[in-house]
């Protein structure tokens, strides 16, 4: 019982800093084409940095082409005023996944820890070491990349969980 | 002392419903050039939700080239969820803007009852009230158009609020 492989753009928006990365392979075997960090200076008007980073998820769509996208489900926040920001960098995302076609999946921040480190209550330090150690990457300094790759790696985890529990109901 | 004539978008953001409005004319003449609703259906996926905002947002602008978008500028709300989604919602609509080249102002709920009731801290029925009996319309049901003419207005109203500081600022 194997996954096929996939090709999975995990993002963690923001409105000054959005981190995104490419993590293909199988469940068993994830590697990290890609990540990085697209961020703006605060001095841009908002529109003007929405706008952009609706440009740079689609460019980042149409060169690594990948078959989904995976978003954390829930706002994990200090305020409402912080919500409303990270809504508005989601709107950008959202919209640049439906001009390219991605489907976009959602994975609460518990489902994201479980996959990574194996427990869903991990520290964030736990999780970008988990991060570091499963991709070999020596140098992690940016949460946001871990973050966005965590949620890649939980989408392929997934597709995993979701076959042998499709297979469970129907066989 | 006369603010020239202007035409303002003012919008009133949500995922599932979104009031828009343009007003026309001066601070003293104001008119309704054309109101309306964009609603879509919850069982549209929201990411082509989003899409399809922005792209009626844009619509809209070509059509009736405001030289101004007017929006609210905080989030006056119950939970730290509806704020995450009507950040969506501005997303979208600021990514608009952005493309048209329109420049975005906002006011807070109380700039905006203000200017609508002269009294920074109205009831929402005594603002439907008060936007129906400035423009002239007998039946307005919908408080998400109210919102948006009342923005629009609001800015109007600002604009020659602005010039008049900035002459008692200069001179």
């Amino acid at each position: 019982m194997v996954a096929e492989a996939q090709r999975v753009l995990g993002i963690d928006p923001g409105t000054s800093v959005t981190g995104w990365g490419i993590v293909e392979g199988t469940s068993s075997t994830p590697r990290r084409a890609a990540s990085g960090v697209i961020a703006f200076s605060s001095r841009t008007v908002l529109a003007t940095r929405l706008q952009r980073l609706r440009e740079e998820i689609e460019r980042l769509i149409r060169l690594h082409r990948p078959v989904a996208m995976s978003l954390e489900k829930a706002f994990v926040g200090r305020n409402i005023q912080s919500a409303f920001r990270l809504g508005e960098a989601r709107g950008a995302i959202l919209i640049a996944a439906a001009e390219c076609g991605l489907p976009v999946f959602e994975y609460s921040p518990a489902e994201v820890k479980l996959a990574v480190v194996g427990y869903g209550r991990a520290e964030k330090s736990q999780m970008i070491r988990g991060i570091a150690l499963r991709f070999s990457l020596s140098n992690l300094d940016h949460a946001d990349e871990a973050d966005a790759l965590a949620l890649g790696l939980c989408h392929l985890q997934g597709a995993l969980f979701q076959r042998l529990r499709r297979v469970g109901q129907t066989r």
